[in-house]
């Protein structure tokens, strides 16, 4: 952590902080004195050092971190990509391709059994659906709850898919026991009392990208699940707000290799929410596996005009059939040229 | 709601659609035919209506609500002030101007005890708290937590301001039993599922808008509430996020005159988040209240220097007075120029 | 055009106002009455009518096109890719990858000449590099200027690269007479004076998109070169301005599919400027052309270290040759699929 | 200036550095080494280094400016307030509070005479209305321009108020001669070219932020004036781009209290673009005075729902008459209490 000094503080005032850095936070403290400014040095563990609490002191004019503030999600002290194994086996994170696929809402046991069936054909290897839905509106449908639970349990008995779902509230953590993957939505991301609670989990946990969020955020709140004892995150990237209307979120791919480099974490995309239009769905799941990403989260309805929510950006299943056709082919391209 | 169908929709389609939108909605739905595209109008409470679920449609191109989706929040149906008064008689939003004031964290029984002393001897009539702390990082001081509220009841006795401070959990809201106005965050304007239960209290409920949140999404939020039970919500502006990085947010003042055209909720501003900077906190609550704002929401805390958290963005209790003066003084001027 | 009237709109003012669209624009207007409000809709061309003007007058609520504002740009009007081919018969937009190639600024003789031997070996067909330069800082380096147009026909006659750099200033159009395609930058891309007399010529103009320009206003600036009777417009994603501060810019790839099928111009990606870190290129280039870019310009550079500007993001020519095998080799793939 | 090695730096690379950067820009360079990383400072004029070649450097992981890189526009060099007179005399940043009014488009001269005693009658001091017209779409309505530009002199003499209007074109600049203040409009703010130019006359220039443009840029746009010798310009706050719809612009108050303590020059705000609605300018340019504005630029219309340009934002003579009574009151009220 490096900090610039305003050019009025006096020697009292620089010994006096030196001296309260070093004994209240740990660190070595080293001096360089400027022509117009003194700027200060800190060696050792800064993590814990509020940044707020600096800058607060009058002789403060900047603070500039050089560490980053997350540890536990630092690709620095975790070199190797974290691989994610669910029960059944399957990986995610190892170098190949997952598929997450499902409709936006889970409806009833025909529906959800169907597109179970229907994605799995086209190879996609987890069930997505939303059982609690978070909706703009309080008039909207929310989901059918417990019973989307049960009807998506159904549906990964019949095709033996995993299942990832979204919680919204804490008291659902021990409703959430059977589920594979737990999704914690991009309106929860910075829900910090729900990401402590899953941090005394082991369930694997699908953390989305808040709609402002900064990729740093994303890793804080990461680090929140991670520092608590539960090491399996994947990352989401699901579009940023922006001034563009035309989309519905601005995807955000280079967010991709980014997070690759920062963190040791799988990175999943989902171009669904992303672009909020299903005609954009292709080609934003051929970028995102050309950016490098581990995984794609895709909404797939059997009838998106009859979806309850976000049907617009449903693609069909058979729409999705020839997405993931794509997306695997490509996979397997971009793999033999690694290998070359 | 308007609808505009593609210029390849075939009369069948069109009447199908405009059969199952009467069953389905009980709307009335009027035609016009362009040469173009034809439009549908739809006649009757589209509140209810999935907007999604129209754009779903393939014949669909465009969809625009005409009424606001928003009706318990909307000064269109309810077209005087909402006037919240607390259990000491305070009123908020009545014309006159409320001061909410205090740390960002409370620290000790001394510290809050003093700031609470201070900020009611310069005016403030509420005092604000942290005892529950949504920090970005897990390894920053998260608040003194029940501890903290027992020490903001205290303050309350020995001084008899009432108390705000946030919450951040719903298995919290028994413990907030006693709290004057209980805050939701910016980080939790949509954690729904606290906003459904917060519906269910009759507790005053500061509503602080999302970082990335339109306007409105917040009053979405408010209707959340509202349609719970609850009507006594204050919305509150504290900043938006956008490229600019000089301040910590972009304080959006023009939503204070425009969420009092949109509805009758009181609105204040909290000039501290909004800038992140201690510096701009006098010019900005000055032009709140310039800008037609029910209260301000001010950070002050005696020893800034020593603050847990946000010490940046807090006034000492001297710096507040100066604003506090100054702002109490203005509103007074535009009173009397109102009342010409 | 759709306009929603105010309730309050009385049937002399509705009757008066229908009357003027008629006779101002020649528009036919057909009237919808609903419950709350009453709803005209416009017949006919709606392109030259000022949404400001339709929203000022005191009985309108809300107005909505239908129609995209731009004629000559859109591909309803014209269905075909537009393909633009330059003088030494290279085509742009005609389904194969086009790259350019080159330093942000033009340095010396042996630098471009180096550089532009370097990339053509790699296979780009296009020279890029920057004689005139928009430099946020007026104590920044400016440009070889002239000097630096000269460097770049130099290099194009030693490699038969064409060659396409930035114009600032509608007096230098002359200047730029003999540059085989002129760039407009992000900063310029609403220099309105400068699009106008662009229109006047026949050269192929790269239209770079503004930094916090929609989609919508990209195309229509590209109708004001094509509303001046130039044609050969491309259009260049490269990145917007967001609250991530990772990234120089969020790359919107989202824009590629978008533009691709609001219109027929061709549209390449620059990956340099869209992140602004030479390490996030080659994925970032992947994504485009996933995601169906037409081309890609990238900032290649000797001796990054020593460059005069832009540095940071630019490649050595070993990276770029790296990069340059790959993106050929996916759009080769992606072909090949796209041919079965 | 601060720059943050990389870990891997050997010694040998870190005195090679050093010893260029002495000698490339006559700085003295400190070197403070840490356990992880080596920190360099930079002590002399480093406005002049371009960030982006140090970014450049393999061994370089970050770097930080201490110096604002302005100087002509900095406060630190030029404690006092501008004070910017006018050939009438008028002062604008003493203290008062100036008022811009007039249309967005010059008409007529019917039209802008009739204003033009209008908004002088209600205290107006600077006459504003567009002659060349920067539009979105080549088909909407371009202004009077030469002609426009006589009739703003006609209205000056036959009231005696000063012009503001704008300039799009460098050649346009003999032209502008007789015009008392030059406005760069928000999408020419970074018209470098335009920028120069300007720099070389020692006409008064009202600089308006651009869309997307941080504090820094719009500082280091005056700075480009003043380095070219013209140290008349007026910074113009007019609303920045975000992803809030439902305003034109999200103005940003802030930056005024910003901008007066980064820079010595006057501040003007413009609530008509800043908002886009005209219900909304009153309340805004209120909050613009209390935050410490030294003026307003407010668009008026004898009938704005005729305006050939931005009539949903202007305001009637009668309208303005009751704001600018307002502001004045004020501005009257706050002086006072300066005073006290």
């Amino acid at each position: 952590m490096i900090i610039v000094l305003k050019p009025e503080c006096t020697k009292e005032q620089l010994q006096s902080f030196k001296d309260q850095l070093t004994s209240d936070y740990g660190v070595k403290v080293n001096i360089w004195e400027g022509v117009h400014s003194t700027v200060l040095g800190l060696i050792g563990d800064t993590t814990a050092i509020d940044i707020d609490y600096i800058k607060a002191q009058d002789i403060v004019d900047e603070v500039r971190r050089v560490q980053e503030p997350y540890k536990k999600a630092n690709r620095k002290f975790h070199p190797e990509n974290t691989v994610i194994e669910l029960s059944n086996g399957l990986k995610i994170g190892d170098g190949s391709l997952t598929i997450m696929a499902g409709p936006c809402s889970v409806e009833s046991s025909e529906q959800i059994c169907e597109i179970a069936r229907d994605v799995k054909a086209s190879g996609a290897q987890i069930l997505r659906g939303g059982a609690f839905k978070p909706r703009t509106s309080p008039y909207a449908f929310q989901g059918l709850k417990a019973e989307g639970l049960d009807l998506l349990k159904e549906a990964r008995k019949e095709t033996g898919l995993p299942i990832v779902t979204e919680i919204m509230r804490v008291s659902h953590i021990d409703m959430f026991e059977n589920v594979d993957i737990i999704q914690v939505g991009a309106r929860n991301m910075q829900n910090f009392e729900l990401l402590k609670e899953l941090g005394k989990t082991k369930k694997p946990i699908l953390l989305k990208r808040g709609l402002s969020s900064t990729i740093e955020e994303l890793l804080m709140s990461a680090e929140y699940i991670m520092a608590g004892g539960n090491d399996n995150v994947i990352l989401c990237e699901r579009g940023i707000r922006t001034f563009e209307t035309y989309t519905r979120n601005t995807l955000d791919l280079s967010a991709v290799p980014v997070l690759k480099s920062l963190s040791h974490l799988p990175v999943v995309v989902d171009p669904s929410h992303g672009t909020g239009k299903s005609s954009l769905v292709e080609s934003m799941s051929m970028a995102a596996v050309a950016a490098g990403a581990d995984g794609l989260i895709i909404e797939v309805h059997n009838n998106p005009k009859k979806a309850l929510s976000d049907g617009a950006q449903s693609l069909t299943p058979k729409q999705f059939d020839h997405v993931a056709k794509s997306v695997f082919g490509l996979k397997n391209y971009l793999n033999s040229q690694a290998n070359k």
